[in-house]
């Protein structure tokens, strides 16, 4: 441990094996930043309990798996978003006990029996949607989180969401997904108290623009507790919820 | 008719009265494009009979005002939108019974005894839609169109919407403008079993673009009833709305 | 039924089974907005009695498939557009009598006789947006209206386009499919006095920027009787000019 | 009241004066919507709290005095944002004790006395940044939020920020607004552990784009706590940042 | 002459051999716009001699195979650009004495024997322009315009392009296809006195959008003899040189 | 003269006054470019006769004034282009004998006697676009070639465009201004057999974006014969047009 | 001093005034980034001796001439740029010995005496350049490097860039500022072997888009020595510019 | 060569062989632009002793192949960049002894043994930019210039990038490889004292726009030292800052 490796130094300057200046010397050569590396790391993973997880698109299935198997042997829960079918075939050779979500397009391996801590709602309005969608979910539930999908609601048919409201309005942050005009955050914000992450995705043809079209109405939203993240980052998006609901949960 | 007017040269010819060489040179000065301009410009106006608009934007004072006087005289009904405050000036001194609406930027002359024909509803979310909202509402009116204003409502509280059910379900066809994220639109189109014609705004700031976010939005409409015309363009979507209603109309 | 939910609770009150307050509560809790549900959507259905479509990009062949199946199983009118090869296959598999329209790319299926009612043009210049008009006539002759194919003109050679003028006068509403620079409509609208509802096509290359040029030039159309539909959205035009063509056709 | 009107309703079934049937009939045409409006909007107030702010950008100095003097007369806590000179000197000729805050481009009146609850911090480059942060703590202050600044830490000298990494560590919520190139949200999502809501402001030139190349970059954040709002969007931050920071603040 | 013809008509009434009614009659079924389709298409034949040419992109190897055989049994000239594979195989087996140009992605059958009028240059950079450059080469040549090549010229190394200043010197019109900055245009533009016309191509990666970078580069050319056409528009380009070609021509 | 001064080192060299390696040294530090310099320009003067013209947006009026008024000294016509209400009285103060044409923003001074040569058509569709259509105009007749306007022809009623047919058939080269959706180019393409210099105009609004739309479009026009320069730019369009008529019309 | 500070500790540790624990305590707490800060700011200025430049655009001309005074009261070199008229007078009250550059719309103070190092060309094509290619000049001065300026070359006329080479030549780094098609650094890039830096100023209309146009231009370089600042950037240019030259003069 | 034709030329007019008109007759048709040519490309090999580098994206695998094979044969040291599988296969069968570099998707051949001159560093973020940053290394070190690889260092986790500092400063340029937001190259800017060379990747998704919004955050960068170069343009950063750092180097 660094702590122990700063102690040790000053032990030695203490019972005199070491000189004020020579521990000067060497402090000044001292990797801080490591230091300083490692307290961040760990003040991150101590506040927000959040395993790193791999992002496989831009990495060859072998780095994946090799990844993915070294974090799986460290009995780390693991995810893998973003996985293709070579992907999915490497990583269960290495980790045979990785489960595969293909409507995430995601791998996992839960190894520790963390209890849930808090809970969001996934929203979105239809088929094409879901693989963001569940990209947020599993993520989240990966985390820890409890998640309710709310999968069949969007704006051209109001009802549909009305009718889930109370479901809403019980969740600690909601995330919305939805393509085309990217309407459907809006509304929702509008329906809860909590924060609403608004994910656009690449959902629609023509004037959609692969997803900015609805990138940048969720931006001008009305509803002033919306907040965006980039096109298709269900990831992204999970883990501020996540963030959010681990918050609120520990005041009930 | 041109018809006759034609059959009369002819006649004219077969009487002896005209010799086919000079049939043949009035015929050859007869604007024929004026004809076929007459006669489409005759037909529009037999259908639709919706007068000529004045567009002041891309005219000095003096020419929008020289340009009313004219068709006032002609003792048709004149509009003329995008009006600044010289040209009303000049307009008024013109022709001094002309009315300003000044939420509208418009001024209007109605001298015509028309009855109402077709009902539709002009739909915004708030204050500062109102100026393109009412653009639409006085030009449908000039034409003979019944307007129901619903200006109160929009996406983020989607109760107040609702509580409109009623009397947008009464209108031909519907008018929505809408700033910032455009999803206004697709809302109404889940609500109503008429054509939206959806007006992007340029309300908003940042990403919104100056309406071209809002554009964007209503193109990708999840509902199929919605098409759209260029942002603030309230005129243009009166003037389709109208049409609408007007056949709609004649049908009960 | 919900209303016999909602008589069944009342009779209980009446009844003196349920007291007042208790009614209260659980109308409280009742789910309303299925209630709203249901009759909005009958409320649709009973004004358009245009059928749901199956878009298929966004689903799977089987996915696809099913849907088509239980839909022409209810005894309805079944149209699926955007289908691919293996979709087309798989349908077919399920509903052998489904219809295939290869240049649509289209399934139907009309299980129902409703009588033509409304009467549009669909117009395009060539055959590079065929496919896109084509998705528009069938969509509307399904919704039982009747289409008249101009597919010939284009504004390079204005003459073809005046030739069908007499054709076009005589539609209730008029589709325009148009790529490139997207200048039919505006011509278009000037030669009839009826809705004209444009439809940008991504056809063309370079600065067509996949039809973003068509359709920005169509929200700029000089003839105030156009409005627009996303990029190859024919279905969208098809669902709006039906709308427009029953109305009108109702007054005759 | 609503819950009074169907309470009397109910209780007129239950004394006999009124049959199931007729009850079930009038209840079908309550204007149940009101209801809901009222119970969203209740619901909202009860969960965050949170008062209405005035968006002052597309209302007439006179239009915004009178809905501030209005909701001082309530005895509310008002902000109204984005005032100009002349707004602000008619707001204070309406209510003498409302507080202009310059830099932030806004006024204030303080009238409850909630005490503080949740603890934001809210950093920025420099004094170009200014008027976007203070529109954020202006904002998280009005709502009971202490909120840290730290206004003097840019990407380009990143020992300012790691300077002040203890301060940013105590935050709950951390908004970060940025021009230019947007990329101190990303190193203070590397720092913190908590969610990072990044506001980009229109500050730059050329291919600055008035902000949208920080709120790009801002998007393709490589920190995944970072989520982000429209261009020079405080207070919409500091309402999220609120959201979160009340939620957390309960649990300690 | 349509003049004459209608001078028959009208002697016929006058000589009574036909009724005014008959001759309006068929005054009103006389396809006048079919007149003007001849007479235009004369016109442009008779004033420009080239002949159609068939745009292969949209159309499938037998549609062009089909009309490429049918032009050719009438005996023109045939030119087909942007062939690929399958269709240069279609062409081949229908018309087997087709030529094959397989840099132009163009095919070409040379029936007439034109002599050459007028003399264009096309200039490129180097080997990624070629395609484009080989279009428009083959295009005007057959149309009957002599064509000198200068391809291997670029900004970067401007003693190349000075080394052909006199070639260029003797062209009536320049045809100047440059991708990337697009900077080609304006240096040539410099050096001649002719029309120099500008062929964005979408040569390039990265900040070249597909040729839009080289595309705006052009229209802002500081040379006011350059005009543009659109990316990888060789033939367009072709067409309109040899059209200035022709007429400077026919001056010597 | 430079080939003077050539001719006189190799005389010495002749004459033994200069060793040939003398001379190789000497000619290495000739400023041969000068020399291409001089010619190049001489080149363009002789063949195209076109006066250098002042672009006025980017000078002082003062500087515009000078440079109008020492090239006035000369004897040489004179145009400014883009001149403010400042250059107008700068200008006329030093040559009173100039002459302001308001509605092109141009002042001209007609010093020379050249005969007309060559014949151009300038159309545009109405009142907003007569800037750029009088810029072209004023610009081609101090170029000494003659010009037809037509201001009242636009898409939407094409029978306006039809009736001018005949003098549009005059032209040696036909400019179109237009703004909006920027269709005219292509219909006027169709109806000409000469090349047609488009040029995209600022009107417009919402989602013409400043002539962007306008410009788009002209460069997806479906007619071969249309070249396209930079929006509002009639300068440059009257340019190439004089080049392409004078060349035109030596041939007559 | 930090060193001193770290010393003191360690000696106090040695001499058993501290335990080696209370020490590390201390050192955990110790603002090492601060020292970090010092050091990195000392390296920055011995190594590029470049003092700081205030960029007035963001400031009040109070805030501005504060600053400026601050700096000129501290002995060093000061420049400002981006200043205004208000400004200008401003610093002229605060500090009357200071220059102002009206052409570059900077301000500057020369206090020290550093002789010049390095060399470099700064090139622009024309008049309405010379507001950005001054601030380059001027602020490369103020670091004391020698500036040849050659202002009258543009790619339309390449003769007068040829004309300049021998003194590009000469130059260690070369700015080359330009608007409209951007095409100059290309050209310049080739004629000589040392790093180019391009400036893309907004100058121009229509497509140039503010300078967009020009920008991408020259990130689309065909010479590979170009490398690219933001629009109108001509301080950060020579900032760069200045680095390289100073590094290659001292190898002289 | 060249400079031997002119002495030649020169020395049959000293001997008499050539009268001066004749030789300056024969001088005026010497193609004078080649010398330039020559002494152009010779002064730049001299000057940067840099050698040409095959762009392999634009070629077949023969030309490439071909190429390579020529300047093999010639002794140079070669350099093909962007090669693709077919491209290496074509290259290794022509040059066996090629290296293939399948990161950087370079092949190289080092022929020469010049000595190391100058030192940079490329730096990025991960795995991801690694194809670009290896093709500026491979570039630079072919080019004769040492490189230290700094690869995984991000902003989001800012420790790892101090952790490099010292290996930082001791390079004379610094090349910085960043997609997502990019902001990678401000943070290196404000750690070292000299050119940092920017190269957007097109790593990303979403509104990553394949590499532009990080091409927007580097121009926008708030460190002065920082150039841009192309998306994915590691060869040209290589190329710049191997000339900077050999300049610098030379000063040692």
């Amino acid at each position: 441990m660094n702590r122990n490796r700063l102690l040790e130094l000053l032990a030695s300057v203490e019972r005199g094996n070491l000189s004020a200046d020579e521990a000067c010397e060497q402090l000044a050569h001292l990797p801080f930043e490591d230091v300083g590396h490692a307290r961040i790391d760990h003040h991150r993973a101590l506040r927000s309990g959040l395993p790193e997880v791999i992002y496989a698109a831009g990495k060859t299935p072998d780095q994946t798996a090799e990844i993915f198997a070294r974090m799986a042997a460290a009995g780390s829960d693991v995810l893998a978003t973003r996985v293709d079918e070579p992907t999915v075939a490497a990583v269960l050779a290495a980790v045979p006990q990785a489960t595969h979500h293909p409507q995430a397009r995601a791998m996992s391996l839960r190894q520790t029996t963390a209890e849930i801590s808090g809970h969001i709602a996934v929203v979105c309005a239809g088929t094409s949607d879901l693989t963001v969608a569940e990209e947020a979910a599993i993520t989240a539930e990966l985390f820890g989180t409890q998640v309710t999908r709310l999968y069949d609601v969007g704006v051209a048919g109001i009802h549909r969401l009305l009718a889930v409201r109370e479901q809403l309005s019980q969740a600690q942050a909601v995330i919305v997904c939805a393509g085309m005009e990217g309407a459907l955050p809006s509304v929702v914000g509008g329906l809860v108290g909590v924060p609403v992450i608004a994910v656009p995705t690449s959902v629609g043809y023509g004037a959609s623009f692969q997803g900015t079209t609805a990138l940048l109405g969720m931006l001008n939203s009305c509803s002033p507790n919306v907040t965006v993240v980039n096109i298709d980052n269900g990831f992204g998006a999970a883990y501020t919820a996540t963030l959010i609901a681990r918050a609120a949960n520990h005041s009930r």
